[in-house]
């Protein structure tokens, strides 16, 4: 096909889950069958770069100042879920097993990648511990070398006196695997059967 | 999520193949995950939405005048291959079992549908006809009422005396399918199978 055509696949092809084939079919289906959603494809992409952006108090995207979990007053806002990343966040939230906050850290300690707290979304998490707000907190962080790290690292953190009750998210997780990949059935056993985390 | 999120994934979910969850994995990665990917993707829709166009002679998508196939001067000109859409001659291409050009209707004859000869590539297709450059004819139409209605109309359209010679794949395509979903083995036998069309 031509050059523009070839960089248009190309460019669909690095989204998540899309391999030549499939990147083809959507650029044909683009530029040939369906031209008139192009634009509105394009118009999407631009308004959700300028209007989305991180909740100050969690991390989590947001259009306003608070997301719509933060904003939202029939939910726990003392109990806090700890993530990794948004997609971690919308895995639990899937799940339907889980009516309390989060705090999205946008990654974990990784000092081999040059990952410390500084790089992660640790401060504000540091300051929402302090003004007690937090009375309880759950670690949905992944179950490997990294994740466990992360754990540790935030529960030498804790304010002191031990009013933060915190526990980690384990039973059926699999080994090496992440939130993000888990299915709700398995999310949902994983928070009844959180253990103390100490 | 928030409501610029949810358009860009159900503009996502519009795109073939792709359903609510892979549009929203696609929206996360593109807004999360690697954002710095989102602008060069808006870009290679818009250069491509600009570039693109159909070629002058046979319909293909083309960025100057000419397509790839056409300025293609290895290509055996005298034979034209007419298929309905773009992705039909992408399938074609595909198969790497043909050589000459080709001519996309854009379309096919269906009355009930209101679409007659003038909706369809067809004056342009009449136009080289008339000129004397086509010395053989492979429709590679759908195997349908419809498809077989163009083909009809085109037979009767042919300049007259007989010099050109026009064939219609056949063989190996499965009824009521088109060109598009048919793999290159059934292609190469439909394209070596085609018999004379009287």
């Amino acid at each position: 096909m031509t050059p523009a055509f070839e960089q248009l696949q190309q460019a669909l092809k690095r989204l998540p889950g899309v391999g030549y084939r499939s990147a083809e079919r959507m650029a044909l289906h683009l530029l040939v069958e369906k031209p008139e959603r192009l634009p509105a494809l394009v118009e999407a992409l631009e308004a959700a770069a300028r209007a989305v952006r991180r909740c100050a108090r969690c991390g989590n995207l947001a259009e306003g100042e608070a997301c719509a979990v933060c904003a939202d007053a029939r939910r726990d806002g003392a109990v806090v879920c700890v993530v990794e990343h948004v997609p971690d966040l919308v895995a639990m939230e899937r799940s339907g097993a889980y009516r309390g906050g989060y705090h999205v850290l946008h990654g974990r300690l990784s000092p081999i990648n040059g990952v410390g707290p500084g790089e992660l979304n640790w401060e504000s998490l540091k300051t929402r511990l302090e003004t007690g707000e937090v009375r309880e907190l759950i670690l949905a962080l992944g179950n490997d070398v990294e994740g466990e790290a992360t754990c540790h690292f935030i529960q030498q953190h804790l304010p002191p006196g031990g009013a933060v009750k915190v526990s980690r998210i384990g039973f059926g997780l699999p080994s090496g695997g992440g939130v993000l990949y888990a299915d709700a059935v398995t999310l949902r056993s994983a928070l009844e059967g959180r253990r103390e985390y100490s």
